[in-house]
């Protein structure tokens, strides 16, 4: 096998790290903001300087080709994103990204022969925080949203994807989507979660990702003075939702593999001796099995019944978004793990809880994933850290298993 | 006793609520705001053509004299305020205002005699709404604010309570504070709360005012991936939050006259899929009895401690606001007892909830509160609204409580 050159890929990682650096060693990198941009820059010459034939396609995704010996044969595409979340951490994203760049240096460096082209991508706007939805530029490549409809969307200042991306100078000629069929896609990403944290191993090879629902619920209860309302004549709306929360929490405690999160929650009026008349929240819930994800959007309801029975207010319930639980090809995860097994690099099987850019993918081709480990699970924030030497053990791992798939 | 003339009360009424009328007939008037100034022109108007004797202090309270026949005895003060809440109603306030305003009319009318000088006020931003705190004319009227303070008060733009009253033209040359001996002060207001609908009374004369404490949490969890993250590695501060609010609601069950609202709650980061890492929220908790009030924030801070072991999360809890109980005058309730009785009007005794200007004149003098009833308990919202049969009975025992006061 070929390894990679830490030194070469730490150095490229701390580079990369310092455009949109933050304060706190975080990263501030929204969707095609100034240090997007330059990071594309940047990204753009590195791929150049591999001798890569570079495209941009119309909606800013970036790829790079390095050729196979056979040309006819289908390409792998291996990637991730380099956006980041608002003051959000070095690694979500731009790790997948310089370990396939990381993997192609290495390639070149060794001459490691290879019968399939090569592509590395850099999907726009993974996360979603600048422009919605979240998986933009994958999305889009596989035809789950429309070009027009992206480059319509907007900011919260209403400023199009269009107009960001001709003002970016990433508006690329190439067309969005495959050109020709992919042999499959890799995908490099750190946990998110404490899994392999937990049991001291280095890499994981993602068998899917868990299906999900998003939930928007509002209760409607009635203003009224804090004083002189007696508390049996109140119709609290907060009351009412503080005891669907715990209910949403208590949905995980009867399956062994499921999470619920309610992650907004806003109250009106919002003064301190006024009644809630009315409060909205999110509710996320997931799971690896489709089905139990439709029970617990009953069950949801079932918690908004009970609590506005008891507290004599109502209710709404809107599921925003449902997706599919996602299994990963058992072609790139035996590929995945013959390549850790050869790296010596502790591995494990999990189900992913997030979803990815290969989430998408997967409707347009074998595709997988790798994980390497999140010290505490953190992420989506500047404390975000995985141990270098986990970083080097999943970027071998990476390298190999693109080795192999593109043979 | 002197009637008051219901028919000239009404269409006074109706004059004043089209000073700052909203579309849906509720009240938009901010303290100092245009409507607030024009009410307080036409209400200066209205004292005078009465040939009373207008007297404006340095923070704005009006004051109208009607001179008793005894020109040494103290004066007894009647009023209430003429500012609302935003987008509120008709009757808070304004209603005890016109009540007294009615009262001297009527007494014009009908040459009532009395030995006291009688003074009609209206006090400067008694809710608070756009200057902080409520009860601002009031309390410095008693020295609990001193003018320095009061006039350095900023609303949400940075302009001072000096800069508005000055444009407004209502900085009064009067030193704002009792410049002699009161007798009494009564203010006729609605109860805001449903206890007088619910048994079928007009009036209520008013024991006094549950003391309070107004509270601040905090809770500190972990932001994290809603995904990826198992439910048993999670420090969600909006479950530990959500645990004490319904916490905080059932610290009633065990006494038969308190009253708890959480009134304000954030969320951060407040993202969908984020696990929420910093939840602030408020407590008011009330009782006519101080020991009661000093018991419910030590179970406040119980929940918290509770609900924070659960969760692994930790909090920090702020005591913002804590008020005793007012009592108010004995010479006072009984007075106005007698007078609902004279005036043949159905009445009761009860402890009030919320704060009022009434409160603070307790530390000046003998001070007392009519009560009207607030249908459905609404207040604080353009639906609130008193039957006007109940308007003119509560009117009628507020002039003839006065009378008394004043003979």
């Amino acid at each position: 096998m070929t390894s990679i050159d830490a030194d070469r890929f730490r150095e490229t990682f701390e580079t990369y790290s310092d455009i949109g650096r933050t304060d706190n060693d975080g990263l501030h990198r929204l969707t095609l903001s100034d240090a997007d941009v330059r990071v594309r820059d940047q990204f753009v010459n590195d791929l150049e300087s591999l001798g890569l034939d570079v495209r941009i396609d119309e909606i800013g995704n970036i790829f790079g080709r390095r050729a196979g010996t056979d040309p006819d044969a289908a390409p792998v595409l291996i990637g991730s994103h380099l956006d980041s979340q608002p003051y959000g951490g070095r690694f979500d994203g731009q790790l997948g990204v310089l370990s396939a760049l990381e993997t192609l240096r290495a390639f070149d460096e060794h001459d490691v022969e290879h019968r399939r082209p090569i592509e590395l991508v850099n999907w726009t706007n993974e996360e979603g925080s600048r422009f919605k939805p979240a998986l933009m530029g994958s999305g889009t490549f596989v035809g789950e949203f429309s070009v027009e409809e992206t480059l319509a969307r907007t900011d919260a200042d209403g400023t199009t994807v269009e107009e960001a991306l001709e003002s970016a100078g990433y508006r690329g000629d190439a067309e969005c989507g495959p050109r020709e069929p992919i042999h499959s896609y890799l995908e490099l990403h750190v946990e998110q979660g404490p899994v392999l944290e937990e049991h001291g191993q280095s890499v994981a090879v993602v068998d899917g990702i868990y299906g999900m629902s998003w939930l928007e619920a509002t209760i409607e209860g009635t203003a009224d003075h804090a004083g002189p309302s007696p508390m049996h004549s109140r119709r609290d709306a907060l009351v009412a939702a503080t005891d669907v929360v715990q209910g949403i929490r208590r949905l995980s405690n009867r399956y062994d593999d499921v999470v619920t999160t309610v992650g907004e929650l806003t109250v009106e009026p919002g003064s301190i001796n006024v009644i809630p008349s009315e409060v909205t929240f999110t509710a996320d819930v997931r799971s690896y099995d489709d089905t139990i994800v439709a029970e617990l959007v009953e069950r949801v309801e079932s918690e908004l019944e009970a609590a506005c029975a008891r507290e004599g207010t109502e209710y709404e319930l809107e599921e925003i978004w449902r997706i599919k639980h996602t299994e990963f090809a058992e072609s790139v995860r035996t590929a995945a793990r013959e390549a850790a097994e050869e790296a010596g690099v502790s591995h494990r099987s999990m189900v992913g809880g997030a979803g990815h850019d290969a989430n998408y993918l997967t409707e347009v081709t074998d595709a997988g994933m790798l994980f390497v480990p999140s010290v505490d699970g953190r992420t989506h924030n500047e404390d975000e850290f995985t141990e270098w030497e986990d970083v080097v053990a999943g970027a071998n791992t990476f390298a190999e298993t693109t080795r192999r798939l593109s043979q």
